[in-house]
């Protein structure tokens, strides 16, 4: 199949399609950022259809052309997606259960519209932003939940039922919380946000404050905290080995104390360990890059339905532009 | 780059280098195992050149023909392997640190050698052997030590380092027994035929019949291994979502009470976990099979350097006659 062109050139929309707000940007085939819009996300089937629309309408007034030009189409969103249909199963925060959300846009777009999992997306628009195209990836997202994506050849590891990187549903601790997912002590249960601000907000404590609180509760939070994300960093390290582990979400971005003390657990670790001492992982952490609509430029990837190849100087230059 | 072929088909070497013999075959470009033959493994690197000359040259006997007419040679070893340079870094248990078995061999063959750790070799030749080259599959390897081989998109996660799948090496215990990497209750120190030998030696229990064994002591290491196992099971299948759960190694085979008893623990932990009981971790379990050569099926499809990729009738007939 020939991709559609405009003057030459694909044209890739991906839009990532947030709780409150979606991000949508348009790719040329050598990765450069040609328009960028964010608008606010109207929940439901039918609102959010509108929105993916809205963004996509702004994006094509941005660039003279309407669209019917875009050649292909990729969403990013918070929910258990089958990539192969384009079926949303649950995206909770959207208000929405098992919607064949390419289906519904399908007659709006000349593209196939593809649809990911926003975690999986962001894998891959890390690297691409990280020019991190040739050696094997993971992002791990501590958000309101925790989960992993890992891209490895090129392409992301889904397994057979997209389901691979549900890392925050690892049990660890038999006498720890229990999880809605039935079990004991799911890693999710310590790191994920809903679990971490729950239990915070009834010792009195704050995320963001965690850090420099002197109070005996703070500190056994705080290390509770820090022993789980290490324990994760490791899991991940150790079962897909990648050459780097992106970190991002918005427990990391409120917990900026949060990495620096994991990394200090992590060389406290390998201190006793030739095998961890060997494996490094706080050598391979990176940040998500907050200025990059990394998230959205992997919607894109995803719309692409290719192998992951960058092409690092043009995507700099377009980030940094 | 067109591989050389004998009347238009290919000729693909696989061997794989074990501790005690060495198993090399043949297969077409169809898949068909032409060849078989097993000999003894001479260690150290002029002993394992030997044993490998040795085998490739009674195949090609076998087969009318010389060495020179192979389109491609895989080998698996038990070790640390760098499959890009074909570099094995340690192999205790052959006598080697740090060979170049690729380079050593290189002059005895026209084709290129290649080389990759056993237990990834096995995943990928468990794929073929089982038809699953579709869905994504591991292997889980329940020898001296404990490791897991995944297959995703046709090829092997090797990860940054060759370390994707080191599982055994996940401490699960802070209580538990001093790892040789320097951990505590590693996965290995359970699971790990090197340990668990030990440790039931010193307890007078054997591994063989501890299934059946009503004494105390063995209920408990008993109870320890399917515990370790379900653990690490799930694990694989949380981590990677492989469709197949393939499981082997000598421990499995000496355990003939072992998987049932982890089975019937999956159910149970699944019972009272949603997710897990989504997961359907035993339905996914399959052994591997023993009257198929799979580690040396998985050294020739190594050598091809291809993505996984099989014609299922043509191998199943290969394999049954």
């Amino acid at each position: 199949v020939t991709p559609r062109t405009r003057d030459g050139h694909a044209l890739s929309l991906g839009v990532d399609i947030g709780g409150t707000k979606s991000h949508g940007l348009v790719l040329d085939d050598a990765d450069r950022v040609l328009a960028e819009r964010v608008l606010p996300t109207e929940p439901s089937e039918a609102g959010i259809r509108r929105t993916v629309l809205a963004v996509a309408g702004a994006l094509a007034d941005d660039l003279g052309t309407t669209p019917a030009s875009f050649t292909s189409v990729g969403l990013g969103i918070p929910g258990v997606v089958d990539h192969t249909s384009g079926v949303v199963e649950t995206a909770v925060n959207l208000g929405i259960t098992r919607t064949d959300l390419a289906a519904l846009l399908s007659r709006d777009f000349c593209a196939d519209v593809r649809v990911e999992n926003d975690v999986k997306a962001t894998a891959l628009g890390a690297g691409l932003a990280l020019a991190e195209t040739q050696r094997d990836l993971a992002y791990v997202n501590l958000g309101t939940g925790l989960a992993a994506a890992v891209v490895s050849n090129g392409r992301l590891v889904r397994g057979a039922r997209n389901g691979a990187g549900e890392i925050g549903h690892l049990a660890i601790d038999p006498a720890g919380e229990l999880c809605t997912c039935g079990q004991r002590g799911c890693l999710e249960t310590v790191l994920g946000g809903n679990y971490l601000t729950r239990r915070l907000v009834s010792l009195g404590l704050d995320l963001a404050g965690l850090g420099g609180d002197p109070r005996p509760a703070a500190a056994a939070e705080r290390a509770r905290v820090i022993d789980a994300l290490t324990t994760t960093l490791t899991l991940v390290v150790i079962t897909y080995d990648p050459a780097v582990v992106v970190l991002g979400g918005g427990v990391l971005r409120t917990a900026g104390w949060l990495r620096p003390l994991v990394e200090e657990e992590l060389r406290r670790r390998a201190s006793v360990s030739g095998f961890l001492a060997g494996l490094a992982v706080d050598g391979r952490l990176v940040e998500l890059p907050t200025a990059t609509p990394v998230a959205a430029i992997g919607a894109a990837v995803v719309g692409r339905k290719k192998k992951l190849r960058a092409r690092p100087a043009a995507v700099g230059a377009a980030l940094e532009g």
